[in-house]
């Protein structure tokens, strides 16, 4: 059994590394440096080496399910292996952004939270909070709702006025923020929205927000920053692409300790 | 590779077996018929047994993931090892409720469609249709959208009202199905609001509406059926634990065949 995380541990580890950084293990065999393609153990591998060169910054890992489902029986052996590497002290997210019927999303549950001893997972609330009752109800898990994306199409229905005034996304917020307390639920928001990560922090106070999009996607580290603290430090700010796959040839290690280094660097000012 | 289905081909099948009967694959260790716990490949002798019983009624099965999932990669190889036992005249389900940005969603949809060659998948749809996009681009592959679900917590957000008077699930619908055409596109519609089954339909005359909730949740059959069906069929009816475990001791194969012969006898009235 892993430790178990509530906010203020995830707060400790913040401020004992000075770093919001959550590594997104994504390893995609089409973007990954070549001398790992010949191993037999290639995902794994990959990602066993970004855990060990961010180790140091790095307070929790999410890692993709998608990139390990792609590959089918093999991919999930690689994934099993993997979860053992994640350190003990860091949080331990699985992006796999679930949800169905109750007896569907205990399957679900079941699997990742005990059989991987995940602490949290991703979710989605379309179904309503009842759809998600099987994870909110394992103590000491966290539930990781989507609420605000930071993929374009997050207008489409994310963003879009309710009848109430409130938009869809801030409805998610509220509903789920009520239900479920601030140790064990936390919210995707895209920094994409600078404005919008505010708007999100004053309509829910407490709750952590796992943030994607500060690398790849272009959202701006510092006003993120400025925008979603709170006093239990409340951000998780999530980077995968931009740390793992290097634009030209340079030593993987180098690039990806520079690269975390230099937004360990940006953070480390704003953690007291 | 697998035929390709478009609407008027599954409706042909429709037409052929008199039903509008999709069989869902389930397969849980806590509720099987004991002889199965001891087998090296329960889920695939399960569900194997399930498809010889049912195949002469079936016009599509459907796969729910999260039953091997919980398994790990054994039941990763049992998943693959079905696929394969699928008849290739009923159109193939796969029911997972995915959905993540596109280079994610990417990865899924790769596994899903070229790899187990299945004909559909289940999607949530919060995101937005850029989150889809990977799905939707596969020729002759089938986006399955959640639409408005059989669950309470349907109530929370799928059936809110918006700031123009519709409904989050009317939207969702609107947007989809006029951008994706019927011979690639579904909606999940739950048969637990007959009512509103109508009125989805009356949204969108075309697609085809996969609906869920006939059997342990309660829905009404014949109401469903009048309510949904279209010119081309318009429907499929999905079953799955009312038909795999019996609340008595039965011969298994006994039980299976008479539910799904009185599903079936029910059905064919309307359609001719």
């Amino acid at each position: 059994m892993r430790r178990i995380f509530d906010a203020n541990s995830i707060y400790e580890q913040i401020r004992l590394k000075k770093t919001f950084l959550c590594v997104g293990l994504d390893p995609d065999l089409n973007k990954m440096d070549p001398r790992y393609l010949q191993r037999k153990f290639p995902l794994f591998d990959f990602c066993r080496d970004i855990i060990h060169w961010t180790s140091d910054q790095a307070v929790a890992y999410k890692i993709n399910v998608a990139f390990f489902e792609n590959h089918g029986p093999h991919g999930w052996i690689q994934l099993e292996m993997l979860v053992k590497e994640i350190p003990s002290d860091c949080f331990f997210i699985i992006d796999a952004k679930r949800a169905d019927i109750g007896n569907t999303s205990q399957k679900y549950a079941e699997y990742y939270f005990q059989k991987l001893d995940a602490d949290a997972i991703t979710l989605h609330p379309y179904m309503g909070v009842d759809s998600l009752q099987s994870f909110i109800d394992y103590e000491g898990k966290w539930s990781i709702v989507l609420g605000l994306t930071s993929n374009p199409g997050a207008a489409d229905f994310e963003l879009m006025p309710l009848g109430t005034g409130q938009k869809l996304y801030e409805l998610i917020i509220q509903k789920f923020s009520t239900t479920v307390n601030y140790n064990q639920l936390m919210f995707v928001i895209g920094a994409t929205r600078a404005d919008q990560i505010s708007h999100a922090r004053n309509l829910c106070p407490e709750h952590f927000f796992l943030v994607p999009g500060v690398g790849e996607q272009g959202g701006d580290l510092e006003r993120t920053i400025i925008s979603g603290m709170n006093q239990l430090g409340g951000l998780l700010i999530n980077v995968s692409r931009s740390i793992s796959y290097p634009n030209s040839e340079v030593v993987l290690e180098n690039y990806v300790r520079q690269q975390v280094a230099g937004l360990a660097a940006r953070m480390k000012p704003f953690i007291s």
